[in-house]
């Protein structure tokens, strides 16, 4: 088979995985398209986390063609009986000839093993390396998998000159319409929005995700409030699964207010201190346990503190920055930092990955210049 | 000739016309065409303030075969004898049959007498309704025909969290040295750079345009200075022809101040104090006298006090921003303006206008939203 048509398969194998794009977490987004002579015999997607894998979708699809046929798929087939049977046993059941796969799975229980078991059983493994369009379509869980921390994207809406607030804090609305309902995207495609106490209670947000035309999987909703400041009555806690991540204290009145919390349905992650005199924790150990719930990719809307804090401890994967033609004159910024003397003639730790305009604004999104969570090893 | 031909023709007549981009104000910038049966017999455009007119350099061009012709020319043709002899004048003494032109010369001295002189003459005039083109490559030469004010740009280099400078006051590099390279263009392009004093004391500029490979027109330097406190071995005076804003004071020691920087070259412009009282001056006043001195176009290169100033008299007509990808944690901002309450709910004042990728770095501009110095009446 041509090259080109090879490249041709496996990109409808990428476009049927990202119609899973906001349902499938904890697990990857996978497409699988099943070719026979030439032409597409069956086609599938990871709809949901728990429903049936990309590949057995296709293999049922294809009805009675599978036998013989090739599949292309874009993460090696899982070889371990899960929420569903594992893949590879479909696959040699089904009499697949060839399997070519863009990349490795990363999953430390897959990781080669899925390749080893269908090579067992006579069937051909090829990879066509689009490892990287792989990671794209899954950072948050080509990261987890790699270590043990999901992706963090920094979501930032600011004004021409810079800020994302008034001083008095006000901040609705710096940027339109087309810009808002971008940024909703970016939230139905996470496993969790994350945002800080004083946000709760300053803005009373709802942070749900609102794609028009689209019944969303709405992601959980992360309040950092070590001191329990914020009201039961906000509108967060209105739809839809919160955490509640705090200090762990041994205090009385705390632990009671913990309870009542967890009574009401509120799941709450007691973090310990920085240190016995601290009153912060380690955000690496929220992330950590959030990555243990099965969180790939967790979007972070707060303010400057939290941003800074998350920056602070390098813990900030990827910026979204919508950049308003509005000039406010004064206000207050999306990060606080103690500037490095050094940080103008500083290599650039972020580079900018996309730049378009959504409606009257601008998008931005920054990475991390060196991230080094994709880049497996061949077969 | 179909349509189609004539905005081909019109557009190389464009093309041409950028040629001068950098050399001919006072003047603006043209372009010219000469057809005979289709196809181009003579080229020109305007060099250089004093040199000959484009319209003049095509006929030149096409030596015997410009009797009989079609011209397509940018701008109306002037009618008026200024460095050089009425172009209507050797239009008609060529034989040119048929004038098309982008749109009327918004020059009161000419504004459609060009295109009576033509007609009078037995030539057909045609306009094909290209004004805006030619008001994009002329923004400063509209403004100043129609308002007696120049066309100011703000240059703005910014840190992702929009500052364009630490608190120290440090601000080299923020940009990466494509971006910064991009700066110069604008500078070559503009008859005049404007900073404030303080600039000039803090970081020392050289303040000349520098675009690899071109031997450009050097801008003159205006320093905004009421107190005049500039040294004069700053090296912003080391090359070209500097201007000093200051404030027209009855002081013995000023006046000796500025009598010395004339007797140095130096063209020093007093403003009469906004009120008795004050020691700012109305940057209308100064932009209308750079305007007497035929400054089409002015980059404006200061901090945030010049541009607040700039912005608060309502006088700057585009931002050119450029965002690089550093994060500075704290600094000063291009604007401080007291902020209004519906800074955030107001309608738009800016809207961008382009925005792209220069090297490491974002290039954004804006415009007002309303601008109205091109609009003119057909023929």
């Amino acid at each position: 088979m041509a090259q080109s048509d090879e490249v041709r398969f496996m990109r409808r194998a990428f476009v049927l995985a990202e119609r899973g794009l906001n349902n499938t977490a904890s697990n990857p987004r996978v497409g699988c398209v099943l070719v026979k002579d030439n032409e597409i015999v069956g086609e599938g997607f990871h709809e949901a986390y728990g429903s049936e894998h990309a590949e057995v979708v296709a293999l049922r699809n294809a009805r009675g063609k599978a036998k013989g046929s090739m599949m292309y798929v874009t993460l090696e087939p899982c070889c371990f009986k899960g929420k569903t049977q594992a893949c590879t046993h479909e696959i040699i059941n089904a009499g697949v000839k060839v399997v070519v796969a863009a990349c490795k799975d990363p999953n430390p229980k897959v990781f080669g093993k899925g390749f080893e078991e269908l090579k067992k059983n006579g069937i051909t493994v090829r990879i066509i390396d689009m490892e990287k369009d792989c990671f794209e379509l899954n950072p948050g869980f080509f990261k987890r998998m790699k270590s043990d921390l999901p992706w963090v994207r920094v979501k930032v809406a600011m004004s021409l000159d810079g800020y994302i607030a008034l001083g008095s804090g006000e901040s609705k609305w710096i940027t339109g319409k087309i810009a808002r309902e971008d940024g909703h995207r970016w939230r139905a495609r996470s496993c969790c929005l994350l945002t800080g106490s004083r946000t709760v209670v300053n803005d009373d947000p709802e942070f749900t995700a609102r794609v028009s035309g689209e019944d969303v999987l709405q992601p959980e909703k992360v309040i950092i409030d070590p001191r329990l400041i914020v009201s039961k009555k906000a509108k967060i806690f209105a739809s839809g699964k919160v955490i509640l991540a705090t200090l762990l204290k041994n205090d009385k009145l705390i632990k009671e207010k913990v309870m009542d919390y967890r009574q009401k349905g509120v799941h709450v992650i007691e973090l310990k201190p920085k240190s016995s005199q601290s009153t912060q924790f380690y955000f690496k150990h929220l992330l950590g346990a959030l990555s243990k719930r099965g969180f790939n990719e967790i979007l972070v809307e707060g303010g400057p503190s939290l941003v800074s804090s998350l920056m602070t401890e390098n813990l900030v994967d990827e910026f979204l920055i919508y950049k308003s033609s509005k000039i406010l004159g004064a206000g207050v910024s999306f990060v606080q930092l103690n500037t490095a003397k050094d940080a103008l003639t500083n290599e650039r730790q972020w580079v900018f990955k996309s730049v378009n305009r959504v409606g009257e604004d601008v998008f931005m999104s920054l990475r991390k210049k060196n991230n080094s969570f994709y880049g497996l090893a061949n077969v």
